[in-house]
């Protein structure tokens, strides 16, 4: 029988500190050193045409799929990755990478500050998607990966697949950027905002200094609330609670009288425990001053030979399927092999995460034609 | 020339705490003395047939139109309360009171509780729409009207309306549920939990014992923050908003960078000023308890001579139209009089306040056919 996981696997690590190697930011700071957490899925093909880069969004990390040891729960697109999968593992060489500004391996706030021995908090200079993306180009330079073949990624991985696209286009064969958009509309930077003012509204926030003392653990519980909200639809909150009671009769109290309530506080509770609340800060920072709109995302004139894939959930609210039909016209005004699917589903956001089967065949068949034709025709054309 | 304005009103209070007539509630508790803050515009005629009740919103108050002496704003619906307007002063009694639970002067957790002699904070019991509508009831038979013409609300307003039916089907000759609900979804009770849970939050809520310290301002401001984008659309935030900057350029802070990030805090701070957190607690969990789904509006085989106006707004995805669409075939399984209209907005749930000329329209013909009708043929039929 084949085997259907990757079994377990390890978080790696690389750090630049080399003078003169630092990372430049958008904000004109610098950044160094840097460390990288990543992992990888498969073997690099001798000719190293085969790697794929996956991107995570806002609260996820390099643990894309297989199991850590000890761990019962698999990376958070395990379902998409590994042997026969949409990134099939015994094909393709699959990296994931945390996002700097994160808190999970790679250099965010809650890092050392080399300079005074502390965490830097909000000392940790403001970042963008291009500064994450810039940093995940080290770490493919670093593996010796001249050409990616694909970069995916939902929501922000989204955005970040996009942005290899404008900084990177000869470096790249294919893009799939999934429910994502070219800029937060007005009402995501609402949504960002909203969540940030909940962390900051904690006094345990203490203006970002608050590592090796309490955390403001329930500002962040309130974001994520918010959070999970936009990522589910009404349809699936219907589905999934409707107005049943968690408890026998109405309690006329202020507690969790509906199931969604008890899922929600759940929610925000479990996230605290795994995520870092200046992070969160950062991160949708970086994904509200994102904007690949007008001309960014290919510039006028410059024609380029990255192939699209572009996959919308009919029932996302938050990443609306007109903000990926932007994307793709962008692409087609300036003459890219574009394609647009829209899915079906009543998942709302976190669609991305659960409709498999739609997204696997779609992916599947879309790698499958590139990696074909890569290795023909293309193979070493940088 | 015309007045076009109802001019300077003042709100009126009405308690009642005779022994034996205190408010029965739903959770089984009484609560007495009970004060109502009302106000009233027009004259009610001879025959007590052209009373009008209007119910507000979540943070509405009695100060539905007109000018408070010095004020230089008026009342939260002078745009349809006034001379030749859609509810008519000159033709037409118009009653709006503050719900209880409230704090603009009707009786809620910041009143004194007379056994104690200090605020109610959460020992003031958790109330439903149906005892804020036993309590209007109470004032409407305290200014003499047997029968109102109509009771007529948007989206926590337009729930009373629903339960004037409900409770006194006939008492009332017409109602007028605006951008509402038979019951809240799991999606809107989440929205709201997570306001509760942002003022629970603030360590200054302090278990609801604020009066007279520090008040849990910032949790509320939270609050109002979540609830502002959901009254708002998508498109009608990138209408107002887009991602125009407050600032030259990014700041790389966490400074509020876009217009609608300004906007948003302005509107939490300035809520604070106005607005009690505890009552915030409980509008919304007698919102989220309201339900008048399955035979509950209209008990089976039961016929009601209420007419209807049911009316929705396109864009409004916080009370969407199908929950409207809802209401209108629950009254027509049950052979009521009802018509359903779907505005087409782009303001979002916040049109039942913006949308002025075409509820006008509405408002005005139906009212106008329901007095005639009433005035002619059902007068004192009760």
């Amino acid at each position: 029988m084949k085997q259907k996981d990757i079994g377990i696997v390890k978080t790696e690590y690389f750090t630049f500190a080399e003078p003169g190697h630092e990372l430049k930011l958008d904000s004109g700071e610098s950044l160094c050193p840097v460390t990288i957490a990543y992992e990888t899925y498969g073997l690099l093909n001798k000719d190293k045409t085969n790697a794929i880069l996956v991107a995570h969004a806002l609260s996820g990390d390099a643990h894309a799929a297989g199991f850590h040891e000890g761990d019962k729960d698999p990376g958070w697109w395990n379902d998409l990755i590994g042997p026969s999968k949409a990134l099939d593992s015994e094909k393709y060489f699959v990296i994931c990478s945390n996002v700097i500004g994160g808190c999970k391996g790679s250099t965010g706030p809650s890092s050392i500050d080399p300079k005074t021995g502390k965490p830097y908090a909000l000392s940790f200079p403001v970042i963008t998607i291009a500064d994450m993306v810039r940093a995940q180009k080290r770490l493919i330079d670093h593996l010796g990966i001249k050409k990616l073949l694909c970069v995916i990624g939902g929501s922000m991985g989204g955005m970040q697949a996009l942005q290899w696209v404008a900084a990177y286009p000869n470096h790249i064969q294919c893009a799939i950027p999934v429910a994502t958009a070219l800029k937060h509309s007005p009402q995501q930077i609402a949504f960002d905002e909203v969540g940030r003012q909940a962390v900051m509204a904690d006094p345990a926030w203490n203006n970002g200094n608050y590592y090796g003392g309490e955390k403001p653990e329930r500002g962040l519980a309130v974001a994520r609330m918010i959070g999970h909200i936009t990522y589910m639809s009404d349809k699936s909150m219907e589905e999934k609670f409707s107005r049943r009671l968690k408890v026998k009769s109405r309690s006329f109290k202020f507690a969790a009288d509906f199931e969604v309530e008890g899922y929600l506080r759940y929610r925000g509770d479990d996230f605290v425990k795994r995520f870092d609340a200046n992070s969160y800060l950062y991160i949708t920072k970086a994904m509200d001053y994102f904007d690949l709109s007008c001309d960014k995302l290919i510039a006028k004139d410059k024609h380029i030979d990255v192939r699209f894939l572009v996959i919308a959930f009919k029932s996302d609210w938050l990443y609306p399927s007109y903000q990926s039909q932007d994307i793709v016209r962008q692409l087609k005004v300036r003459g890219a092999d574009a394609t647009y699917c829209q899915i079906n589903s009543t998942y709302g956001h976190d669609a991305f995460l659960l409709e498999v089967d739609e997204e696997t065949h779609l992916i599947k068949h879309f790698l499958d034609k590139t990696f074909c034709g890569y290795d023909v025709t293309r193979e070493y054309e940088i």
